[in-house]
């Protein structure tokens, strides 16, 4: 009851600042980021020293190595964090944008207007780094942002709080703009989740068990993302060499992202020829393969990938490989195992591409590119709160703009309807 | 369970329909549209025997007049059906509509391609004509629908439905494109709205208890319209002939119409001179007129209009009026007691548009002209599937876009990250 109470304060004073934000001028607001940015400067001793204490606690948990390691604040990751701050100060300012301004019969002049969403709710797990990012990203776009990190950032996230906090009162912004979350009772998120008088959306950042969680039990619209299972396509047509950079560099350039290809599919025309070579090429990174039947007549050795395998982000070298025959079968196994993030085709074909283009239903679809460029900063959108793999609202990579709305405006010369 | 398995089964249905639909040609969409409106002006007398038992049913049951009204099947009726789905044909087709096209620092080219949600459930009461006319839009934009009538009307709509089946028979699309759901058990209801494996998003049309517990159970997202609770103010640089036409309209032109207006705010420098003029027209209307205590000075003799009347939509000829010092106090009003559908302002001072146009947060915001614009048919969208109080994905009148998403299309030639 306690924290029900607490939450919807912090819910009020969020809608209360969010009219202030979404008035605020784009001087104001890029004013506020650059304060912001030199607080977390002039505080790196203590941001440090906050998050000494919760790498403490977090080996004494037994927290294993890569949780430790996303955990950590270095002084290249503080001074990562004020850049970035600085850099989203620097892109254009979306909120009241006019769009599409046109008569109509009726002599009304009709036309969009860019608006924030009101409150964000940001949740997300061990980066502490990720309270300045989504901060600053809510803050730019006119929203107001209630912040809630892992339990084990605690004391990190709250000297970062502290940095936005006496950013923000250098401005005419209100303070209450961006509030951290400062318990660690879990019974937060459940009201924050579910107060949707006061939070207008939800966005989670974390492992798919979090993000599963959350959006079971929201009752404010979440934008999220789920699983990057990415698919390259190498049809009958395709360029070989073409073919195998791209599919290497899906696989090879960073495993641990959700836009790297998990699943490759071949044309049993061309598998003969290319997957040998590309095996070689993955083999020589350690690069674990598993394959269909057909794969393994070719690949001779290698294990066999199971039904679980067409339905796993391993985020790891690991590759399942699978032949089919024709974009016909391709795009089945698509839509059957994809997690509609991410798929390329790589074809000369033009009527081949133009199908896959059309039909595979994921939020970016490719021909002839790296899975690898499916992320709002190889989109040119200058920041990224992430990559929805939803279909309403916002798709894919998520720039300032996911943290908007369009309003209809008219402007008119007393007009009435007769 | 038995329901449970049987909608199961239509998700499934449409599903597989859906990706058929998606990948429809616009010449065999319309097509099919021809086909169905030509089989509902075939099948005229069969739809008025179904419709008949309805009415008798509705009858015995005791359903008011209105609701009665609603649901029947005239000789124009049919027609205005048959018409609509005519006009949903001669529509733009939205699907595969590409964007923003343009390249990028590394080489590829990036825009975004239209493309159909998928799996559409519409959930409405009781007016039959919604089963061709929203089943016509979602073929149209692509998806595949299920469609939940009301029990009221259940054998106009399988009568209706009917037509729709034999119309798809005589095309290539699959006849699983628009399935209406032949149970009346509100299991269908609850199982639809959370089988969020199989549909993608629900459209309930009807009366806010419906509406509300749709939201409250859904587990897929809705696309939702709950009041239409809408504002005039009457700044104090009005014209006040302008504002009085305004008014009048906006109050006077259909009472039980959602974007309606509900409250008159006035600016007290000009209330004296414009309220007894708009009173006496409202009053030779039969509007009854309810006021703050300074309208009440005003218009002597009007009744008192309590906390509850800001937070009503009458949708009758009822109308509450509070006088307000300046701009700031009408939005503090309308941002608390408005359901941000449509709010316009009377004014010619320049600097006070532009702030209401900024900072009003509903989903149609206008000067000059009367709320009664905020419409599908008058926005020129061609249709409208309804009108969505909600921030998320469709704000304001939803037509044939709202019912479709933008995906993020890639074109290379044989990029990779570096």
């Amino acid at each position: 009851m306690e924290i029900e109470q607490y939450m919807q304060a912090l819910g009020g004073q969020a809608r209360a600042a969010s009219r202030r934000l979404s008035r605020a001028s784009t001087a104001d607001k890029d004013q506020a980021l650059m304060t912001i940015a030199q607080e977390i400067r002039t505080q790196a001793k203590v941001l440090k020293s906050e998050n000494t204490l919760d790498l403490a606690n977090g080996k004494e948990k037994g927290l294993d190595a890569a949780l430790l390691d996303r955990l950590e604040l270095t002084d290249s990751r503080i001074e990562a964090m004020a850049e970035g701050l600085e850099q989203i100060a620097n892109l254009p300012d979306p909120i009241g944008e006019i769009s599409n301004m046109r008569y109509l019969p009726s002599g009304i002049q009709l036309g969009q207007m860019r608006v924030p969403l009101g409150v964000i709710g940001i949740i997300y797990e061990s980066r502490p780094n990720v309270t300045a990012d989504a901060a600053g990203l809510c803050l730019k776009s006119g929203n107001a942002t209630i912040l809630r990190g892992g339990s084990e950032a605690i004391h990190s996230n709250q000297a970062i709080a502290q940095c936005i906090q006496s950013g923000l009162k250098q401005t005419d912004l209100p303070v209450e703009a961006i509030q951290v979350v400062e318990t660690t009772d879990r019974a937060a998120v459940g009201e924050l989740i579910t107060m949707s008088d006061y939070v207008d959306v939800i966005v989670p950042r974390g492992g798919k068990s979090l993000i599963e969680r959350i959006s079971k039990d929201a009752r404010v619209p979440v934008i999220k993302h789920l699983d990057g299972i990415c698919h390259v396509y190498i049809d009958a047509k395709a360029d070989l060499a073409m073919a195998e950079e791209i599919a290497f560099n899906a696989k090879c350039h960073r495993y641990g992202v959700c836009n790297a290809m998990e699943t490759l599919l071949v044309d049993s025309c061309v598998a003969g020829d290319i997957l040998p070579r590309l095996a070689s090429r993955y083999q020589a990174e350690s690069v674990e393969l598993r394959g269909c039947e057909r794969t393994q007549a070719i690949l001779t050795g290698i294990s066999t990938a199971t039904d679980e395998d067409w339905d796993t982000e391993y985020l790891a070298p690991i590759l399942s490989i699978r032949i089919v025959d024709g974009v016909d079968q391709a795009m089945d196994h698509i839509h059957q195992h994809s997690s509609a993030h991410t798929e390329t085709i790589v074809t000369e074909d033009q009527a081949v591409a133009r199908r896959f283009l059309a039909e595979v239903d994921s939020s970016s679809v490719m021909v002839n590119a790296s899975t690898r460029f499916a992320d709002g900063f190889e989109y040119g959108l200058g920041a990224e709160i992430g990559i929805s793999t939803d279909k309403l609202h916002a798709r894919g990579p998520v720039g300032l703009d996911g943290l908007t709305s369009q309003k209809w405006i008219v402007l008119g010369t007393g007009q009435v309807r007769t």
